[in-house]
């Protein structure tokens, strides 16, 4: 059977602010410049989020793209839409959030629940100008 | 002199709440839903500033794109880029941050400065999915 | 009062074939080409809906874009989205779905519904290379 | 010798109909839902051909990108623009025409032909939110 | 009869320098800094057209846009595309290539040859940041 | 420590003419068509730089991307926008400045200059319809 990955792009919008509580505001503001704004700001984000498995030969899907849509809106869009993802997201508690460790918590809640397939990629776009991946690897 | 309008794109970052402080909390809620948050959420905003005239015989231009974007730079993005536009703006300050309200409170900014060219549009995109127009009419 | 245009994006996909029932087949083969293949094509239509009005001094919105995408989910995505413009539409019985017969008919069905808001621009994407405006104008 | 991947982005416009004649209709419907409609519904379709190799030192080329473009419509584009993916298409006969489903069939139409070069990847866009790789992979 | 705006949109690649040769190298220098390299700078461009008239009620069409697009790659793109437009464009001969000057150029070639419709708008992009309208208009 | 890769997306405009001084004016011609016109053609490139590295608990990122926007000003676009990829660029001297050529360059410059983070990806898009990736590796 060959072997496909899908992805299913989805946007929520959302403020927040760079800053690393175990700091000072003086090395918050040296290390962050203006996204450490304590006011916040904000980002429309886009999430692209790809599966990987061999395709059902009944089907014709690796996994039903409906049903993985549902799965992010219920399981990440419902939690950081139109939210503050310092503030408002419960699976951000206490983390900084750069797309970086943003990224790494909606893997940690999304890997568990796409089986039989495999979640093999996140990308989020914080901006047109930046994204990042993430495969989850360790170092 | 064939009359051509120039358009220039900006992006900017910030934060905003869809909030009007003449209404209750019970009111507020019922007319602008998630967009009221408390905590605020944020948008990548996308602005097109159009200025029409005569193309100068001796330049080929309208207007030096290069001074353009400075303007705007100056006068827009350096109030509003990473910041809160419920808080931190000055030319917004006790105005409620729709799109609508926005855009035509960066025309009263930037319309005096652009002659002799004429600031005939500005659309400014809140997301993907949505952008408002104005060309300075009133009702 | 400031008078801004606000315009929604919504997408929906469609089979169809450019075919005019008066003509017979060597004519319909003649004027349209590939686009009259007997057992149909699609696209991704992009549909831009915009409405124009004085900027509400209590809410800051022209129209609720929030009613406005319902409005246009209910009328016309509803009945277009994932079917075929020729044999499945009420609206578009015995019109022949080219881009500028199908963009008149959904401004049809729109323009009595947005007020007392204007619908002043519909633009109707059918690929990335064409598209089509209209704004309620006979000759 | 430098080893570098190329790709080439094409378009094509089709009707499908997700449906497995092995199913039953009502087994089809409640299996696919509204992309299984009779009547078909469409897509503008964008597809991302890369091929990988070693950058030759007199051309300064992997692959001649026209040659590709050339390739890809002689083999696919002519066989599938402006066409139904369920009847008239020969390398989708008896396939039920999901995402997965077609890139897998055009990997093995386009594979034999690039060499010396290795096709490394297919990238299908079925709409702007949804897209499915293949990589030549099997479980 | 319902009057429509319909658009193609087409791209063209090609070098150029911003250089008034009336003027002196010194002050072509200081008008148009780094745009006046004497070893030339190069843009993608992207081209709008819009033809509006009635819809025609046997075909559907304001114009065949098949129609269109060999006439714009005919009289423009076979011209300019792969090109050096202050070297190698008739229509741009002794005309300073700005984005004004070459949006008039290139509606003074199409106007008279769109008839019966009517040529309304020429979109040129020059790159993702700026573009330029042009209606045919004096001053 | 979860592993991460951060890309930036920047711009720049050039002029270029794919040419290989060790061939004939002849064989050159035949082997790259209209891209070999002698008066030059152009582009706008869109590069996409990807760096990858461990998490830092502290900062939340894997390197500060307005770090890296500034090294690719300062070694890249400082040299090649508005520029001649043939004539004036230091690191493509006596280089066919195919995409090809270009991305391997780049990668030339940057590799050493973003450590700790290792270099991982470089996208170089000459259009909106073809890219080249290169990774570092050589056969």
């Amino acid at each position: 059977m060959p072997v496909v990955t899908v992805t299913r792009r989805l946007r929520f919008n959302a403020a927040h602010r760079i800053h690393n509580p175990a700091l000072s505001d003086a090395e918050n503001t040296a290390m962050f410049g203006k996204c450490n704004n304590p006011n916040w700001h904000g980002h429309n984000y886009t999430l692209d989020v790809s599966v990987t498995g061999p395709v059902d030969p009944v089907s014709g899907y690796v996994m039903d793209l409906g049903h993985l849509r549902d799965l992010v809106e219920r399981e990440i869009l419902d939690k950081v839409d139109h939210r503050n993802l310092n503030l408002d997201v419960p699976f951000m508690q206490g983390i900084n959030p750069t797309s970086e460790n943003l990224v790494v918590a909606i893997w940690n809640v999304l890997s568990p629940q796409v089986t039989p397939a495999r979640l093999t990629r996140l990308r989020l776009w914080e901006t047109e100008h930046n994204f990042v991946d993430y495969h989850g690897e360790s170092a």
